[in-house]
């Protein structure tokens, strides 16, 4: 059996093939537009979301094939949120994964058309997801009405906007919540809920299912705080210190250094917790994903 | 009966209704934002998306209720564009609709925000409007997908990034005529064909309304060029003459004003008869929303 760190590698490796070729197959759009998503879409994030996605629809035994445009149109939507956020007018950053930032290479109006084609298609691509995988007309319309809460102005533009209006003031731990959970929890919780419908689980399972992403959310946000203070830069891609040079509240500005790994340790225990109180399911890898993203140093 | 002048007054008045009530209701949004997107939403414009919805559904006997979610997400998504052609690093315009354009009042971070914010709920309004109609998912599914299609990169945010690479200089009637296609043309033809899916209308029917529809999105596109022209500054609400200063491409600076409003005749009479070949359809409203844009002078 692969370790966790390779079967992530395959998942995210499927994943990116996957984008690759639906892009590369996409006819009647200007080059320039195609070429601007491609960058963006292609440059290798972690795929985090994606491979959440698959590894819940196994966890349920339903292969990760059936779950691949459901998973795409994730990592699209993710990918336009890091378009916009990087814009000059949001956070200003250069530099994005190591590489210049989309406004920098094919500038502003065309990341910003990027961004919403991006958007876009990731809705067409769950209409097609539904499509192949013969959904039911229910199953189908929550998981885009779901797609539309989860990534909009009550999910995650508006824990965007909430961010913005945070900048240069500290605000309380519980309102810096607020904002991740809508900001980056609310689209991790949308991809194990995806999965998790495509295999058809109960109510109650996708309650628990909830509590472990949500909680693997609040873990991968702290870390990336974490990482901002002792990270090294060459791994991460972009600038470390950065959130101290601007001023923004973050885990270890509010709780410290300690006290932020610890409240870490604690969302990544409570969320395989989560995951043990779910009958027929195999949790295996959901665990072994939480550990690894507790571990990770980019 | 209503003429028609009140007809699409009233249908607008019930779309406009409908989207203010909507997102009234909206909970768990930063104020701000659900600011920035009704500011844009209840503007006031023509609505003549949504009515074309409306009106081709009733044309096939449909309720004009059963399509109103579709309609508003249709207006949502005509005015998520809006507000990103409107930005600095696209059109750079301050006014629209006579009102002060979205970032001049809630700053360029926020009027992307709210665009986006409307683009992803448009999907979930498509999703809530296919499970009250009950529609069948092989419906639903082609409603999404053909959102994304011709909303996307291949459709109106292609048409958008082909107008910004043919900024300032003069292009080919063809040329010019594939962008507003995509633009304009795209947005209206959904409209149309949304309307016709609730309504089960047969493939064949579907040709020829898709006829209708970019012959009347191509007759409004001229018509807009025209009143950029010969406009009152007063009743359009922006500037007039801004083409020829921007040094647009557009229909009169291609083919001359006489030759423009032939071109508009043309496609208006080639929209009606493409009407009169459908079965089972009762066309009046259709045909005089066309001669209605016609003569509009805003």
């Amino acid at each position: 059996m692969p370790t966790i760190r390779d079967y992530i590698q395959q998942k995210a490796q499927l994943v990116h093939e996957e984008l690759d070729t639906y892009t590369s197959h996409l006819t009647d759009i200007p080059q320039p537009l195609l070429d601007s998503m491609r960058y963006s879409l292609l440059a290798g994030g972690k795929r985090i979301r994606p491979v959440l996605a698959l590894a819940t629809a196994e966890a349920f035994g339903v292969e990760a094939e059936r779950i691949l445009p459901f998973a795409c149109a994730v990592e699209m939507i993710h990918t336009y949120s890091l378009i916009h956020d990087d814009l000059p007018s949001m956070d200003d950053d250069d530099y994005r994964r190591g590489k210049l930032t989309n406004h920098k290479v094919y500038g502003e109006a065309m990341a910003i058309l990027a961004g919403d084609a991006l958007l876009t298609e990731a809705f067409g691509l769950l209409a097609d997801g539904a499509t192949q995988a013969h959904l039911p007309v229910h199953t189908a319309m929550t998981i885009v009405r779901e797609g539309a809460d989860l990534a909009g102005a009550r999910g995650m533009v508006g824990g965007q906007v909430s961010d913005l209006l945070a900048e240069d003031r500290q605000i309380a731990l519980e309102d810096l919540q607020s904002i991740h959970k809508r900001k980056t929890g609310d689209l991790i919780a949308y991809s194990v809920r995806m999965g998790a419908r495509v295999a058809g689980v109960s109510p109650g399972a996708m309650h628990f299912l909830s509590q472990f992403a949500y909680g693997i959310g609040l873990a991968f946000q702290i870390q990336d705080d974490i990482l901002d203070v002792i990270g090294d830069q060459e791994k991460i891609g972009k600038r470390v210190g950065s959130d101290e040079a601007n001023h923004k509240s973050t885990y270890p500005s509010l709780l410290g250094l300690e006290e932020s790994k610890k409240k870490l340790h604690h969302c990544i225990s409570q969320a395989k917790i989560a995951l043990m109180n779910i009958p027929d399911c195999n949790p295996g890898r959901l665990m072994e994903i939480a550990d690894y993203l507790m571990s990770r140093d980019r």
